[in-house]
């Protein structure tokens, strides 16, 4: 049984699968991605990971159609989704530049609309996307505290946001923000020394983690280092480097979320394999340290 | 009429006078600064920022000519000085190496030196002018605090001070920190992801910027895809590449009082010009990544 | 008569006497290390450093087999060490790579080792050595506060910890953490301006730092524009440049205590040369700014 872990007035699976690419398969049809959610759901992996804009503003109605050809789907899931780039693509194709709008006005839109797209009445997590240099926290805060009032998202968040916006953020809501959604993976590690992980380990905030596998470069000539000892890790327990590398993020008391994207069926079987591998303090560093190129001091 | 912002005991125009060529000019005469000033005040511009090191330790005295000459002029207006930075010309030059010095006494003989020089009873604002490093907290937060008990200064800010030297001065005080006075540009955008104006905005704080126009770097060939931009959006509006950047600033919920100097009378009469300008969300974003030199992620 | 500064429960010299490079003299015999803690006590000099990995994890042997000898001498002196570095060397060789361990069965051991090594029974001052970016906060710091509440350690406190590790340990204890233990010198002084030495000087927490000569770089090549100037200040004390590298730190107004190791029994004597030079901001600057190669804006 997969670990839950609980964000304020939510709970989700430790392992989340993420549909950032859902528009890049050559089959995007309703029954799918219902597969592809099933699979997820075989192995308790229940929280689905989407933002407005994956597949150019287009992945959430694939989602939503799979929900609507499923009825019995959306019980057993939870969804989260993001808003707030704006890149001049699908919806927005006549937008003049990629921006970030953190306006009210813009949220309560976009959640309408993901609500729509998807076919839901509520979302179980709503993140802001990036964080907005041109934020005006009240009006952003305000408006996410109206969202979670108003019952159509049930807990809100941030995403790739340092402390200082999220405290910035934070200040101007009565809510408190559930989780950040940061990078975090072995070859891009900074994030557990430069304080991003300490400040939300301190609050007791688990950190949702994207690109846990460095977005591939773990498998191309600059992973090398790094693989030849998650593979050799994993050999032990029957599992592939990706395995190892998402039980490096799973064994920190930080407890960090790994968000999980894969089109392919037979993966996405296999995405809960990070769970039978249990790490001791000597691989995780030997797994960092390789990721440094260097000893600890 | 021009805005004006509120900084705890004291109200400023949105835009302020910097004074910091004052001594440059051809043209330092009393009648000539007092020609500044009222060119300033008919547009709305009541806010006059110096410091004791400008023009080597000698535009104060300058400014404090014209204020002498025309005795009607104090009341219409406040006034900003700095002190701490004590470089070997003028009054130091006798000193061995250009340092901060935020001692008790040294604070003192410079606050009662600039009123000398400025012909005033009061100064309205008075800023620390770098972090020293230095810095004893307790005696400059005590000389702070004593110098507004005093009646000799009504606001005490910083200027250029990061987030953990704002709350070390902070710290030692009862008075409230009313401004941080910082560089901050279009071309010097780090502090709007770097925390420094997360900070302040977080807090209420108004920030005054200095160098808004990058100290001229907009106008060289290092500027050049920012102020096409820049003048694309000014010719709209009918006005230049700089009251657009000016704008900028002023388009941020942070609330920036952009500090403006130029000793040209013509100019002077256009400072406010940025306020006709009207930026939406993707204007703002069109010169924030021209000047990034790539799209936001 | 040596200044004594107070960290929560306990008080040391201003100056300590660091054993990080006992175990690399010719003569390691309990006489010869009792020869250098009497030349210490002869100058005031009374806390003594140590950490479990110093001398490959011997030099605590070292210097309690001294203190065993000289039965009087515990009593006159203050005993910081340090645990978390393992490293594969000495009763840990047979681990597979260097790592931090914060674990709390991982000091508990360390500290009854540190106690048994040194054949005392008490340790004044215990740090982690490093910051783990694998540390639990919450095991870390309930193991901390146990071992004060035990009596096996009088205070404890960090090294090499960042504002945001100490923050996270911190919300974990009781206890408050006494000191921070962290490089800085005339050549390393970042911690001047990045925040980390007004983190603790706004909170009146004494630092400790290591290697206030910069590990010799001071004396080499790199270093001959600053030791220029100190050895100008210093011909007028009659001291050496180091002695003005040291009265640099104890200078400034957060408290510095230097920790200096040399096994010279002659050095030794003159550790605490620096007491006798009084910098004033003039001298305190001309060093800072010959060792930032610049002056300040």
């Amino acid at each position: 049984m997969m670990d839950r872990v609980t964000l304020g007035e939510i709970t989700m699976s430790r392992i989340v699968y993420g549909m950032w690419r859902l528009g890049d398969d050559d089959n995007t049809s309703a029954g799918h991605v219902q597969a592809k959610v099933e699979a997820c759901l075989a192995q308790g992996i229940t929280t689905m990971d989407q933002a407005d804009i994956y597949g150019g503003y287009g992945a959430e109605a694939m989602f939503g159609a799979a929900l609507k050809a499923a009825p019995g789907l959306r019980d057993q899931i939870e969804i989260v989704t993001k808003c707030d780039v704006v890149a001049p693509v699908g919806k927005y194709a006549d937008k003049r530049v990629a921006h970030y709008d953190t306006s009210a006005g813009h949220i309560l839109a976009s959640v309408d609309s993901s609500l729509k797209n998807m076919n839901i009445g509520v979302i179980d997590l709503l993140l802001i996307h990036r964080p907005d240099p041109l934020m005006d926290h009240v009006d952003t805060g305000q408006c996410l505290d109206a969202l979670v009032a108003s019952g159509k998202v049930r807990a809100v968040g941030t995403s790739n946001f340092r402390p200082w916006d999220w405290n910035l953020l934070q200040s101007a809501m009565t809510t408190k923000l559930a989780t950040n959604q940061i990078e975090a993976s072995v070859l891009h590690n900074a994030p557990f020394t430069n304080g991003d992980v300490a400040f939300h380990q301190q609050r007791g905030q688990p950190i949702m983690a994207w690109s846990p596998l460095a977005g591939g470069v773990l498998f191309g000539e600059k992973g090398t280092d790094v693989r030849v000892v998650l593979e050799r890790i994993g050999a032990a327990y029957g599992v592939g480097a990706d395995a190892v590398a998402v039980a490096w993020l799973l064994r920190h008391p930080a407890r960090f979320l790994p968000v999980m994207g894969t089109n392919n069926l037979n993966r996405i079987k296999g995405l809960s394999g990070a769970l039978k591998v249990t790490l001791d303090q000597q691989d995780w560093y030997e797994i960092y340290t390789a990721a440094l190129g260097h000893g600890v001091p």
